[in-house]
Parts: C-alpha cells; structure tokens; sequence
C-alpha cells in the first residue's frame, strides 16, 4: 500500500565530478525500511525539465509518505536543511545538458516560493545530538538543488499530498576533495587558498545523518 | 632496542574544549606496529614548559626512530602536514595554564627556524592516494603546535638524532563542531555566518591519514 | 509632488556594534537627488514590529517612487544583491529590543516570500563595471533584514504600489574590521582563523554602489 | 647620502592579473619623503633569480635605512605583517617565466628562516588604531613573497645592514575582484561559493596602511 513508501532522490553527479554525495546516499537507502515505511531511491538528472518529469513520475507511482530529496553543496561542511526553495533558476554552471539557464522561473506556478515541511529543528536536533554537525538553510541556491525543493512542494500541492517534504544539501565526500586538491597541485592557475570548497563530511555520517531525518520524519507522522 | 620506536604525541584538549584529535590519535596508535617499528604514544601539555619538558623526556626515554608530533588546527578542513617550526611564541589565546605568552622565543637556540624532516611530498601524496584530503602548510602557527614542531627537531639535533620527525596538524572532529553549533543556537552574540571553525574530519580518517603517514616514513626507512 | 521620492532606509546599529555602515549611507545619501528625484533616508530600529511600523509609515508619508532597503551582512566582502524576502523571523542573535524570535513569521500575508523588484542584474553589471564587487544573493538571511526585504514588498502591495523597490546588503567598514581585530587581540577566547567576518569594504566606495544602484533603478524609470 | 633612503618594492602584475597593489603602492610612494627620508620604489619580476637579481642590486644601490617590499595575498582581507621568510620555494602556479619550482631552496644560505626586522606589532598598533584591518602573519607562502622576504633579510645580513627591514602582503583591490567577478559570471565551471579569494581592501586605504608603516618605522629610528 502506497502509503508506507518514502521517497529518496539524489542527484546525479555534475559539473565534470566523478560522483555525488546525494546519489550514494540515495543508493544505500534504496530498500530500507524506517517504521514500517519503505525507502524508494531515485536518481534525479541535473537537468531542469528532466528533473521536473522524473520527480512529478516519482510522486505519480511512488505517491511516497514523506519525500526527502538530496543534493550536493561544494564546500559546505555540514548537512545543511534547507526551508525553502524558490521560484527562480539562475544557473552560475551550465546543467549536465549543456543549458545555462538565466533569470527564469523553475515553473509557472504563480508562487514565490515553496516552504518545507519537514520537521526541520527537531531534525537539526537530533542531528546535533547525535554529534553530526547540521544547519538550517534560507537559501537553497537558484541551480537544480533549488528547482528540485520548489517542485518537489509545488508537485505534492498539485496532488494535495500533505506530507513531511524537502531538501537536505549535503557536503563534499572526502575523497572528491582529494581529487580536487590533486588537480590543484598538478601546477594549475588557481593556489589553494582561493579555494572554498575544501570542506567535506564522511559518506558513512552523512548517511547516518539522512536515516537520522528520515526517522525524526517517521517518529512524527501519526 | 630503542630503533624499533615511534614517538607519537598529542596535545591534550585545551580552549575549553572537551577533546583533542590528536589526543585521541595518539590514544589509538599506542602500542600499533609499522614494520617491526611499535607505537609509543604520549600525550603533551597544552603548556611551553611542560610541553618541552615532556617532550625531550619522551625523546630520551623513547629514543624513537621516527616522531610525529600532532595538534588540532581549529577549522583545518584537512590533513596539514607542517613544513616549518619557527622560534617564536606569540599566543592569541592562554594556554591550560592561563599564561599569555606575546612576542617571545621558544627557545634559546639561535635557529630562527627547524624544518620538518618527515617526507611531506610523499606523504601528501599517499594521503590524496588514499582519498585524504591533505595539504602541505608553512606555518605551524606561533602557539604550542607550532613550539612543538621546533622545539621537537631542536632536541633532535641536540642528541644528533637523525631521524624523520615532524608535526602534523588534525581537523575537527564533527562531534566537536556539532557542539560549537549547538552553542552557537543557544542564543548567542555571534551568527554562524561570522565562524570560520566549522570543517571537520572523521576521526577514522584522521586516524587513517596519520597511520599512512607514519607507513611512509616507515617505509622510507633504510 | 510624491512621485519625486525615493526612500532609502538603513538600519541603525545593533549586536553591540557601534556604527552600520547602512546607517551611515542612508545618512549620506539623505537629500541628494537622482534624475530629478530626492532621496528620503531614513534609519530603522532593530526590530520586527519597530521595523515594520517606521517602514510603513514611510511609505504612507513618502509615497515613494523608488525604495532601497540598506543593511549590513557581518564577513560579506562585497555588494550584495538580495532577489527575495522570505516570511519566515528565526533570529540567530537577539534585536535591539533583546527579543530572539524563533521560527515565527514576518507577517500574516500568506506569500512565503516577495521578491525584490529592482533591477538586479542590471544594478550588477553596472557595479562590476565601475570595478566595484558585487553579487547576487538569494537569501538575506532570517534576521531583520530578510523581514525588512519581504516587509517592504508586502507594504507595497497591499499600497499598490509597482515601483522598483528591495535590499541590498553591505559589507562592514574597515574601521569596524579593525576593532573586531583589536578585541580578539586582547587576549579572548577565540583565535583569528576561527572568524569569518573580517571583510570589509571601503564607505566610500559602498556609497558609491549605493548610488550607482539608484542611478540604475531612475534611468529605467520611465 | 645613503642613509636617508627608504627602499620600497612591489611585485609586477602575475597569474595573468592586469594589476597588483604592490605595484600600485610602490609606483604612488616613489619620492614621497618621510621623516626626512624619501622613498625609492623599485618593481621587482615574478621570478626567483630575476627578483633576486633585481633586489640585491637595489640594495647595493639605494643603500637604504629601511626596507618595506610588498605583494599581494590573493583573498587576504586586511593588511598582512609577515613576521618570517623561510628558505624554501615550492610554487602551486608557475612564475611569469613559466617556470614552476618545487621544493627547493631560496638560496644556498644555510638559514632556514629569516626574521623581518620591521616593529610588527607597534605597525600593526598603528594600523588598528587608525581603523584599518591588520594582523600579523607567520608564513609569506612559498612563492616569490616568501622568497622576497627570506632574500631581502639575506641580503642585509651579506651586506652587514641592521637596518629595519621585512614584508607586507596587500589585499586585492575592488577592481580586481570585480574583474573576477565578471569572469566567473560568464558561465565558467566554477560557482562564486567555490572561491575564497573575494575579499579586497581600497588602494587609498592599502596605501595608507603602508604609509602609516613606514612612519612606525621611520618614528622607531635613532
């Protein structure tokens, strides 16, 4: 029965990277169970209308619970909870099709923006609690990851699904930052210390960290 | 016989923190073997006089065939592997004893400074290798860490050892950063926007980078 | 005749600090004319019903045709562009008043957010062009500024009023870098490393930014 | 006569920038006169052998009572008083010759590190004081900065010169970081949050700033 499914989406890699925090994640997830619910994993593509119809189908035939949705944010060092996604795609890198987009609207829903609904401080709590280092977030960016969290809301409100629904960035895995300081000292035009995006967190704790808000979410729900 | 040793120290916590990575490194290595070479591992006073004197202690009654020396670098994102110790003391902060020492020296050797004798590059590269983050720096800094890098290859030289040695600076543990963040919610003056000691580092892969360090210098050994 | 205004508002001090470089451009700028029209500045207090109710009476009194709101953003490096207000207060520090709102809303509009309607990439492009910093933002936080931005855009609807209006948030003085400097050198608990508000930016040329920014906002006027 | 020379150097443009602060504030203070002293501001190449070359030649020339070189800190906030040069040059990006030199030595001088003999931290008094962001710093890099700093100290001592002498690294200008700005807003393959190398400092208050040193300097001489 439908109502026993969470969904779990994390990007695809992007942006020239090798991998994505966000779909390793979304992989290990794939099949778990939290409460009696059910974890769906799903890849997203880093692509506007590509991401759009594959998370509209997602909600279409997973019709999920609660939906947690995952991104990558080069450079920050801690999971990061994200309140709101906003009606604006402004892309500063083009997506993995090649379009940059610029001052546009991720839909024409009439909506500025599109709040989440899960539980966001009592899962920074728990995270913090737990030891993981965790933030919440006013600003989701205005790329895919942004896109994703409008929709994602903008979609359940077309479905009056009213359920726990948002977005988690999560940090570089350590191993992307060694490539990058690798490609850095192969005598490169940059020094490290023009770098920001340096920072990283263990896949095994960010994973912890997303079965810690999925189960704050399922403790939540009646 | 003495050869067959390791020194490895960490300072203990200090700064009003609970915990020290490189205290709790050290605690893990004790004992280990690396080529028929065992851990010996001490911790170190958050104090100059106590910490040269534990130090040079240590250097006699170890006599150890290789030193590694490790502190925490407060929002180091990764592994730092220390070029340099400089002769000087000028602390921001007061030590575990509440002294404050400005502008002086940490020494009276003449040496304005003591290189590292550690293979920095190779161990750089085995890190990235391994998927560590890590970086070469050239400044230790001008508080404990940095006075026990010089006053470590001070001693040295004083009972002509001539051995690999040197300092290496640690990351955050994310527990430790969840705890600063949980301090920061609690309603204080500062925003999280104005901290800059957020990055951390699994303590496993701390772990993990200072055993591979202490693998290359061993294996660099005739 | 109403249409000749424009209103320009900078925040007073707050967090113990004692200048804003907002107030100090809004003060600045207070009379001086644009393309025919004159600046009305005016400082607001750091507070939400404090701030609300001066803006709205400034807009009922100053009718005006153009308004941009002035704040400060502590470690900024330089001119930022805020796109949208969100409704949501969650203070991190508490206001002038000594109150800490937590997870409420600005106001009881039900917009999840207002966007700015200034011309922001225009103002951009004039900015990088005159060799001064800028960017575009897409959260002013979820301070008094943010409430300010999402405020100002609600005042204006609900006057009917379509006129270029938003936020834009500045950088510290240099001076005010200095004293923060000159604190942390008296021997407090944190090291210089572990702060990330040590950017600043010349009032001369923040001023000029400022003008630059209504200059662009009176030459699309029609 | 000699003694009444202030030898001022700054950096050439490099890494494919159009300007660099040193270079400004070396052209703007040539023949200014302190204290009875006038200034010689010389350029010097980003080159190890030309900027050593260039440099012992100014001091066999100028003769000078005191000695201020200067380069750029590409992201540095605020003025930077470097306290030591060490003799290692390991470069992250080539010199203007192309060449990229990797862990070698500045010179054969058996030294490892040399001490500025500028007043530090009566400068950086001086310099808060008069409202401009400063801190002392224990690394120059391992660039052509470093180098400058560890050749000139060699040099004096070669030349038996106890003349107060050292290093201070420049912010970027506005200008520069605007420039920037605008490349990376044209659609490149990074994200503005990927860099840290955004801060600047006016060239009014940078070469204030240095001004305000060399009067420290000049005030400190018999």
């Amino acid at each position: 029965m439908s109502k026993k499914n969470i969904l779990v989406t994390g990007f695809e890699p992007y942006a020239g990277r090798g991998s994505n925090p966000a779909f390793e994640v979304t992989k290990a997830l794939h099949g778990r169970t939290f409460g009696g619910m059910t974890v769906v994993g799903e890849s997203l593509p880093v692509s506007l209308p590509g991401m759009r119809s594959k998370l509209f189908t997602c909600l279409d035939e997973v019709r999920p619970a609660a939906a947690v949705c995952l991104g990558l944010w080069p450079g920050e060092p801690m999971i990061r909870l994200e309140r709101v996604g906003i009606n604006m795609a402004d892309f500063e890198i083009p997506d993995n099709d090649g379009i940059l987009l610029k001052q546009t609207v991720v839909s024409q829903d009439p909506a500025a923006a599109q709040w989440s609904t899960l539980p966001l401080h009592a899962i920074e709590t728990a995270l913090l609690d737990a030891g993981i280092p965790a933030r919440l977030s006013s600003t989701a960016g205005t790329y895919l990851c942004n896109a994703c969290l409008f929709s994602l809301m903008e979609g359940l409100a077309a479905r009056r699904a009213r359920i726990p629904a948002g977005f988690i960035h999560l940090p570089y895995m350590p191993e992307q930052v060694a490539v990058l300081l690798d490609d850095l000292r192969a005598g490169k035009v940059m020094e490290l210390h023009q770098r920001a995006d340096v920072a990283s967190m263990e896949l095994s704790r960010t994973l912890r960290a997303v079965e810690i808000a999925i189960g704050v979410v399922v403790d939540g729900q009646p």
